[in-house]
């Protein structure tokens, strides 16, 4: 496109959260009653008729406004930057705000600050694929290795991946990405479903929903465990008899065990043939999650969603502490330093298979995901993307799915914008929802006050 | 005591931000400005002249108020709590604040969220060892094992170090205390100096600064390096020649380098004979520091400042990364997080060597080091507490060094309270002194639109 002197002009935080925990959607052994919520960040520039760009983190509820006031933090780092630049290169920004001395501090990369900098390097990468007129996918998959080795940050990472190293197998995974384009686009990249498997849940519920899973087309369904080992047993078999034995089963911990916990529990699920423990321990255990590995083969570990950084993430790798890499497109800073941790899997020959649900993180995370299948790795075989069935509403670009797959989206973008409507309504505390619920309790601790 | 009802009636926070940069103090290869802050919390309740409880998050600027918003976030957790049992079982609080689900998703146990815990969790340490009218150290001298043993949550340690262990290991550590208090008392724990290395003095500075604190009494000096190899040859040949043979030489890199250059660095430097390499690579790389043990040999690798929590420590440990922990008061989740690393260390029979400095980190972490000395490792052999000769007059009670050591301190509490006048002229923004700096600023920039 033509060169423009375009700024940004403003950084708009949102607080958003979806009231999810009244119907138990999303609980776990960990989270027994999240309200899933964005810190949502909105990049304004000066441009005429120009793209804005979206991002945001992933939080499930209570301080979702220090998330926000993270967001805030970084506002200088962005007001009246050249758009032009921003977009050329967002490694840049990345580095400037990984790098800012001060607010390192506070991680460093990781947690609540290094979320925030994920949030507004992503909505930079969305203002970028709507000025190019391409979904995200495919600007990463069209741009040049070069180009993409340097919007990553191979700081701490050189002893187990150089940046030579990284050019070679970019350059390797463009062979074919052509036909592999035709085939994304006629079949989608596969999915799994989580919608069964909620802890809350009752049995004839996760029945149910199983069942309906395996004929919308799943070949993989995951549920959760680890709050109790006989609901498990009772759990896992219904499960699997309503799958049948040719679909997957993965099962996911969300880090309640200790690593002799993980190791009894996963092996006395044996018996309903689990494809995957996830989070079995610690998200920082590497050498935990090394000893569960061998002690629950051949079922296989995942983990990935909390790790905090690529550090993290190389360790992983290094220590054959893992057989599935679960990247998550807002828990570490951004489209950038996923590359990093796609390329690092894709040097240790792991798959990816992406943890996604919440509020949009199916949205962001298929992009990198069919990135990956095009210009990576250049397979989808052993590689799933998580999928969740709620909150798509409120996106402008809502995941399409269909018999199992993720459909390759076609809008220009990172599919990171939030619908004006929905904004208005779950903006925290100020939205109509919230305004709404809190006027409504107020009158039901007045009913309550009279009746005692 | 007597039993009261007092309750929580406050959780006061301060932003406070001392203008450090100024001066280049704190100046390393990671951190060349820091203004040294504290996200400061005074925890009131409603009993009559009752002492209130102090606590902040260390943090070096930017982003000091998104911490102040994390540590507010707190709040409901703390608000009409009985004193009395806070002050019985801080670990309470502590299990309650870490485990609060839809929190800990913003780390988790990391980051912004988990120091913010740290600020609650020490003031109610602070709280309860003023009303116990003794100084921390001596508190947590005189608890019980098993008592201590219930301050510590064991989840994701078990591998490591079970309940029964720590018991034994605290059992054990009682015997002789007696004597080691009066030992303590008279002579004081041992210190070492970070005030002559930091990166941005000359090395007319560094030597003066070097040999006053031989003349003072340090038996260790620590030096920024990572910066610039020449520099740092320099710099080190003027260190021990200010120092002699026979004082100990620290070297401290922040993070700077990846792992082969670490220890192609620390190897440029032995000629000096350094006595640890401090940082080598990110705080977050077990795996990294094990390698750089290996390569650097026999110099010392000692990390912690950084090190997000008790799991990452279990695995420096285990791993056989570090010849040195080094604790941080408010890194981590408190003085009950910090109990778990130290009986880690005790396990694997590794010193622990605290990091300080920065705001009241000297003030707070001279009692924990002390309670090691006292009832669980009971030896300072290798053992030495970072000081650093700034902000201390900030504080009521602030640390007294003497011929090179820590003096006990006597007056009851946890050493972490502010003095008023420090509160009204340091908050920021608002504090006298920064709205003097900002109208000095708007002045001079006034003149210099006039001159343009």
């Amino acid at each position: 496109m033509p060169a423009t002197d375009a700024r940004v002009i403003a950084v708009d935080t949102y607080d958003i959260r979806f009231p999810t925990s009244r119907e138990l959607d999303g609980s776990d052994a960990m989270n027994p009653d999240p309200d899933y919520s964005a810190a949502y960040v909105v990049l304004r520039t000066d441009a005429e008729q120009a793209p804005r760009g979206h991002g945001f983190a992933f939080t499930i509820g209570r301080g979702n406004e220090v998330q926000v006031a993270a967001v805030h933090a970084l506002r200088p780092h962005l007001l009246g930057r050249s758009v032009d630049a921003l977009c050329a290169d967002p490694g840049t920004l990345y580095r400037d705000l990984v790098g800012d001395s001060q607010l390192r501090w506070l991680g460093p990369e990781k947690g609540v600050m290094h979320m925030a900098i994920g949030a507004v390097v992503n909505a930079v990468w969305d203002l970028a694929a709507r000025r190019a007129g391409k979904p995200l996918w495919r600007l990463l998959a069209d741009a040049e290795p070069e180009w993409l080795v340097g919007q990553v940050d191979f700081r701490h990472l050189t002893d187990a991946l150089t940046p030579d190293e990284a050019l070679e197998l970019l350059r390797r995974g463009r062979a074919g990405a052509a036909a592999r384009t035709d085939r994304l686009l006629a079949t989608g990249y596969p999915a799994y479903t989580t919608s069964p498997g909620w802890l809350g849940y009752d049995d004839d519920k996760l029945t149910r929903l199983a069942v309906r899973a395996v004929a919308d087309g799943f070949r993989q369904i995951k549920l959760k465990v680890g709050a109790d080992l006989d609901d498990d047993i009772r759990r896992c078999r219904a499960a699997r008899a309503a799958i049948g034995p040719g679909v997957r089963l993965a099962l996911d911990a969300n880090q309640r065990w200790d690593v002799p916990e993980a190791i009894r529990w996963t092996n006395a699920l044996a018996e309903f043939d689990p494809y995957w423990i996830e989070e079995p321990t610690s998200p920082d255990d590497v050498l935990g999650h090394a000893a569960v590995r061998c002690g629950v083969a051949p079922v296989k570990v995942a983990t990935g969603e909390h790790a905090a950084n690529r550090i993290v993430f190389k360790q992983f790798l290094q220590a054959g502490a893992v057989d599935i890499v679960q990247i998550d497109a807002t828990r570490v800073a951004g489209v950038n330093e996923n590359l990093a941790v796609l390329l690092l899997a894709a040097k240790y020959g792991v798959p990816v298979c992406p943890h996604a649900g919440g509020v949009g993180l199916c949205e962001l995370v298929q992009h990198l995901a069919m990135f990956d299948y095009l210009a990576l790795t250049g397979t989808t075989e052993d590689r799933v993307i998580e999928y969740v069935d709620h909150l798509h509403d409120h996106f402008l670009d809502p995941v399409v799915i269909r018999a199992g797959h993720y459909t390759a989206p076609t809008a220009p973008g990172f599919s990171a914008a939030l619908r004006p409507e929905s904004i208005a309504r779950y903006t925290y505390p100020g939205g109509t929802f919230w305004t709404a619920d809190a006027a409504a309790k107020a009158a039901a601790e007045r009913v309550g006050g009279r009746a005692a």
